[in-house]
């Protein structure tokens, strides 16, 4: 299933955006692009050895006006793999606390001479911002309830190396649809590539007019969930636990919970993932989670670091003068 | 305006300090010297490759006991591109919340053997008491209301990019002087350097006898602004908005905010400068700080980079046994 | 009273274990050769150049649950000066506060492919949990009440580097037995190299059948401190300060400070340890934390440093399959 991309014969052709802001955008050649270069990165990770000084001299400014464990970690630990000064700028000590406008905080990153910038935010459409306005690629580690492409080209070569093609996929996505970055990027990205896609939500956490993405909506998990290759769940954020979305923990681990019984209903050897961190016992039994033969949920992780090297190096190719793409 | 500094004859008869506490007690060709270091890394910083090992096997300790965005991003930026090993002491995690006297803190990070402590802390004057308890330099990142050295250091290095001779130079320094560490480093350098200099604040946030200081005192801004040269407006901190030094923000813009209007009263020609973050539609209107070629303010970020590369630089010559300078 | 430990002829015989979770469990070689092998880095550290690019390609995950400044420093400076790559996980912004168990946590990092996970913890055991749980070796920075072995080992090079030899050393540790381990790591440490230990603590601060450890426990620190070559200071936790524990910091002082009066009972050339960061006035005066020629404070975090490098090679040679280790 993998293409032999190693060279890139096409040059810039390949990838011809100069960020990573959405996965809207991306034709799906693109998208197999990135994960055709990430292959490299996923066996060099597995190396004692896996440093590479391919972005040597480039500065990379990790901007996260929200917090993150994970995703942070993982940019970070992408960008000294490959060589590069890395720098982070946490929101919690950050000038924006002191009444800086974005665009303020965006201009003096520039100043900085970053090589690119991640950005997280809790605002959707805050990193196209940033992006318009300073001269390096921005690459988006989640804004609001837009997108967190990353996440999605992550998912994407987990299910890969699960060894599926993606055309014809049956794929159910099962959580808070509606306030769901990682869902909308999901969305956008295996539809694109060809999977047959289902949303499961209660009615309060379904967007209106989702049909409009390519997707068949349930609020019936186990409808839902019934024939699927692919089992997705989403973390069920703290704030929505209070009532106002759904009844309570127990109530919603009762209807929407990926159990062992619920997952029996998907195909035999159906595929579990979660973007993590789990709420193990509400969204996902532990059970569930632990199958060392069903559960991707560490798979994804690791494929993590590498889709993130692949796209550190391949946006900053321009800049280094890489062949083919200055 | 440039002198041919890219070797150093003098060897450390050129900047004979052992840190850069504050620009008090630097002569005007030590000043210059900085400076013309600093060119070097303009240049480099444009470039895509803008890492040179020239510190290896340094350790760098960023010293943060106060909350810094933009200047602990310069500085760390600054000691990484220079190759040294950068780690930061954030005080919201320090043994200072454990109560440790800033002194024991001094001895810990000596016995680590740091090459360079780059401090910025609350109080005035502690920045010194650290240099004199510990073996390698320190490097003022701002104490109290004492000094901001680097911070003069660019923005001197900034007019001059803008090619303007210091000496005759009309510069007005206006907002909080009283307070004010940026306003009190750069009056010392500016004047050095053969500035006339003119400072506005309202009557309660300018310090006794700032005359002394060589410079004009003034309380009309319109007065003041008349035929600058250069414009340098001072963050208005958001603890003195709360009445006790102004009366409103609002009536603070009208007095002493740089809008176009008043702008008009200085130099035709005249320059913008502000050390950032902005509060914009306070001590200073949009269109004022986003003119494109009036406002230094993104340049001013750019030249911290390079002058901070220039101060590790220098600084650690010594330890490095750099010839001429051991 | 080194031993010439430079090659390792015995290969990974001298230390045969996966990781650092405690004392426990170490034989007196196995501590002895960690100790010689942290003198190559007593060395290197007192250079200029004190980087050498030993572990250069590996990651290393510093996972702090809980605040730290200079065991955090310590470590990354460690990490940094061999060459490694090097990320901070703060627990502030951290998945933990998502409610992410502490395992999952240990199967994101190691799906990172750390090389190695330095973690801090406040509950005792969670070290030894996460490393069954990781292929790397994870080295305890210390856990809850039960160990803290960097800080023993650092405490032995310590008093080797004051020139005393282990065997019949009468050493007194006082303060917050119970709660401590710092004293509980320092305990087994010094035991097995051939110490004579003795315990100060308030009745109310001491485990019941500490005497099992092969220590002499006191209760009057006078009697104590009588004849003792090393008095080990322990940090009076604010916690322990609201008098559940003790009538009144001013009492504790009285009781079990270490004063220049109580100092002269100890031998006449007795040495001063205290693990920092250090309570002035309360469980140390400051004339006897001054004392040049008796205080070892600052050479304890010298040798912090140079431990956590030995640690950090040792423990990864495995993986870097160096020859006799692989």
């Amino acid at each position: 299933m993998r293409s032999s991309a190693t060279s890139y014969p096409e040059g810039s052709a390949a990838f011809p955006h100069r960020g990573l802001v959405g996965i809207a955008g991306l034709a799906p050649h693109e998208i197999m692009f990135l994960l055709d270069e990430a292959e490299q990165w996923v066996d060099l990770n597995r190396h004692a050895q896996k440093h590479r000084d391919l972005l040597s001299g480039l500065t990379i400014i990790n901007a996260f006006f929200e917090n993150s464990t994970r995703t942070l970690l993982s940019f970070e630990i992408a960008g000294k793999r490959l060589g590069a000064d890395v720098v982070n700028m946490h929101a919690a000590t950050s000038s924006v606390k002191k009444g800086e406008t974005l665009l303020d905080t965006a201009a003096t990153l520039n100043a900085m001479h970053a090589d690119a910038i991640v950005i997280r935010h809790a605002s959707s459409g805050a990193v196209q911002l940033i992006g318009d306005k300073v001269d390096c690629p921005v690459l988006n580690a989640g804004d609001g309830q837009h997108e967190h492409p990353t996440q999605a080209l992550l998912d994407a070569l987990t299910i890969r190396h699960a060894k599926r093609a993606f055309n014809g996929l049956r794929v159910v996505i099962c959580g808070d649809i509606l306030h769901s970055r990682v869902a909308r990027s999901n969305i956008l990205s295996l539809s694109s590539l060809g999977a047959d896609i289902r949303v499961c939500a209660p009615p309060a956490l379904m967007p209106v007019g989702i049909e409009a993405m390519n997707v068949a909506p349930f609020h019936n998990f186990d409808a839902a969930i019934a024939g699927a290759d692919v089992v997705m769940m989403l973390r069920l954020q703290n704030e929505r636990m209070q009532g106002d979305f759904i009844p309570s923990p127990r109530e919603y681990r009762h209807l929407y919970g990926l159990t062992l019984d619920r997952l029996s209903l998907a195909s035999p050897d159906a595929l579990v993932m979660h973007p993590g961190p789990m709420n193990r016992g509400i969204e996902i039994d532990s059970n569930v989670a632990d199958m060392v033969e069903r559960s991707l949920i560490t798979l994804q992780v690791e494929m993590g670091v590498a889709i993130r090297m692949a796209c550190l190096d391949v946006l900053t190719r321009r800049a280094r003068g890489v062949e083919g793409w200055a």
